[in-house]
């Protein structure tokens, strides 16, 4: 039996507010990235989320963001690598104190929209996001985008790293994400979704957006949770992968 | 040489405003309650006054609070003590990671105004302190208003306790503080404020408002560093603490 | 043929969330009290929900708020009611300033949640409250829950007072509202909150919690728009009200 | 008797927190722009304020910015126009309510910081800042950087439109500031200052950084109230305005 991760973005809400359906999501993935008070989350809905999670032995991680939350962290905010290094270290020591109070513990590292984007391709991002992280615990790991600038530097940096494949997004034949907004970014269909991760992880090369195919690692899939059919589409491909041969397993063990 | 420490709440700025003058403190005092976010602070000002602290020696503890920067604090706020020890995890969760960036060490907590004073007298809210503390580092000390449930509390828990008094408010024969708006709560007249503490340290026996004395344990004595002579009855205590036999040092060491 | 208005709270998102089927309800209710930024909305939530509002003909209200997002206004805040004056006037005015880029023009005000709750007792509040809206405009009306202190207060101080009832709460025999979490306080069957509302609009009588019946002046009814079956009340409630020979209209016009 | 206004931005503090001196500042300028609590303000600081300028018969102005109080505004926020258009009609609409309450009336708008600067150039966002300014009031007047873009863009809107210049910038021979950062962008020497004023104000043509001159436009003429000799500049500046035969009063009266 090979093993593969699934992890999702959870705790995503704020105060009153929910982002898409945790407790459905938390049937389905291995490993959660909740939310720490950036782009989403506050100590409630971080205890809620971590809770939950550790009920149901789903291994979890910190997903910090530039501290933004009316645009979600999906605006790229306009600062030096120090702030960055200083907010990151905030957030992930708030969600490490909670975890514990939740009975969880908190064991990699994901940055999230705007932010884990610039961690593709810059250099001086990845160092700060690095150093944030290892101030809270030398042990975490990170979590990054396969094929991309942050697992170099990590890893450089003695992390230990998994990659991530996004189920519902378009690769170039370079192995990086069609950018939003362009032809072949978003894959919406389920079947199509599933269809071209049950064939990337029997061969380990992704088909892309323009008929090609590129290798790309793999120790994680991310199946976004706040899209319309989100359940619908993670339970499809956790159906696919559990008939294919695959062990839905976390990359890290939850504690 | 008798010593004692003498705190000071520092880092009690937000964004581009500051509160009471941290470096002129930071020349006076030997322990620093660094405020966390919750009634001031951002990951900027935690970092920049963390460093000073630590370029100077000085100690520094956590001085977390209600989440409530539009009154500082000083408001109390309904809410379950579950509540109080998830938002104050998160608060000292973020300094110690923020402290570590720059180099120093959080060694104890101070809870914060209106909490500070709900800790004086409410169990369940102690509690939630201790266990607030506990998860970020079960080494943490705590430093709580002489006499009061929180010393109790939190030495139950296993905690290491200091004791603190106030240089510029007035005591009742019971020990307790003159509450703020009653006659004789503060002590404004910098000679009369530090003839009292003089006398106190001499004794052991504080001077009270009705013209009596009470015993207090004291470990640390804390001066206000955003009244308008805080500076002044500062260095005015410091000086008389030096020429008086005393070595100001810090209750718990800095690293 | 006789009218009644049915109003709901819309535009209780903030940035990415959304709370309720804005849409939805915009289909069956005649009145909209609209998010201020208080205990919910942004400049932008405000402008979409208005412009919605407006193309639907709807009539919009501010409906603003202790300011406390994180517990959605709901949590009662110690404040002075010149305190309260002001940020409900800076409430009111952002929301109207808005509404004037959207097309639409606030007609009417609701105070929302604790604040609204405070304001069916407590004179000082009601008049903060009446002057808060004097000052943005003072042609706005007052919509209030029948037969509380708010009604009389408005209408000394020369507003057009509206009164509304409410389609899933219970009523005491005082005409007053059974409080959250006690026996009744609830109606969450939709035949039977739209049975007892028939009943009320035919006889000017409220069945009440204990058996007995109310007097009650109404004007609108309002329905929730966030609880789990809000949508399905709203449209039950509706649709008997339009077959029960009634006319939905606002009980001021949209501009 | 020539005439000139003097302009400076006041009501900066945010809670707790004060920026600079305001009330020496209201005995020395005009005009006051009031911070709307985007850059700094809320309700109370805003009502404090305009309660102290309609004391002494200063006019007062709006002062909005992009929300921001953690960057004081200084920060480009990427964000589309209409987007602008909306916060800062949220931001002047508060102010204007708040005004009421407290006697006063807001008679022009300046925008403040970061998008200031932008709307010296950029003419989809003047024509943002003028729409937004119309919805709350189609008799404000705006308060411009003379010779820039805004004032173009607003009068040919059918607005009034005053223009302002600064006494500690530097002028470029293009009319333009030197940017902050570049030799000459500041002038702190309050004699120096005083003295380029007076010498502008009497020929009309503006001293440069490069010891050239320039003509401007002025009705006002803005004194930074943050800058740690911010009131003795502005003592001294009035003080030479007084002597020099130059009356100082508001560009537009208060009431």
């Amino acid at each position: 039996m090979r093993s593969v991760d699934l992890n999702a973005d959870l705790g995503e809400g704020y105060g009153p507010w929910r982002m898409g359906d945790d407790e459905a999501m938390l049937g389905i993935v291995a490993s959660a990235n909740i939310a720490c008070g950036g782009h989403a989350g506050d100590p409630e809905t971080m205890f809620r989320t971590l809770s939950l999670a550790c009920q149901r032995g789903i291994t979890v991680g910190a997903h910090p963001s530039y501290p933004d939350k009316e645009n979600f962290g999906r605006r790229r905010l306009l600062c030096e690598p120090a702030e960055i290094e200083r907010f990151l270290a905030a957030q992930v020591g708030a969600l490490a104190a909670v975890s514990t109070l939740a009975g969880a513990r908190v064991k990699y590292v994901k940055p999230h929209g705007a932010l884990g984007n610039l961690a593709t391709v810059d250099r001086p991002v990845c160092e700060a996001i690095v150093r944030s992280v290892k101030v809270v615990d030398p042990g975490l790991a990170m979590l990054a985008i396969s094929g991309t600038l942050l697992e170099h530097v990590a890893r450089d940096a003695g992390m230990v790293v998994f990659s991530e494949v996004f189920a519902d997004r378009g690769y170039t034949s370079k192995g990086n994400l069609v950018p939003r907004g362009q032809s072949g970014a978003m894959i919406v269909d389920p079947f199509e979704a599933t269809d071209r991760m049950m064939r990337f992880l029997n061969s380990g090369r992704m088909p892309t957006a323009d008929g090609d195919e590129v290798e790309l690692k793999v120790d994680s899939i991310c199946i976004h949770g706040d899209s319309a059919h989100a359940i619908e589409m993670a339970r499809h491909l956790r159906s696919a992968l559990d008939r294919g041969g695959f062990t839905v397993s976390p990359f890290i063990a939850p504690a």
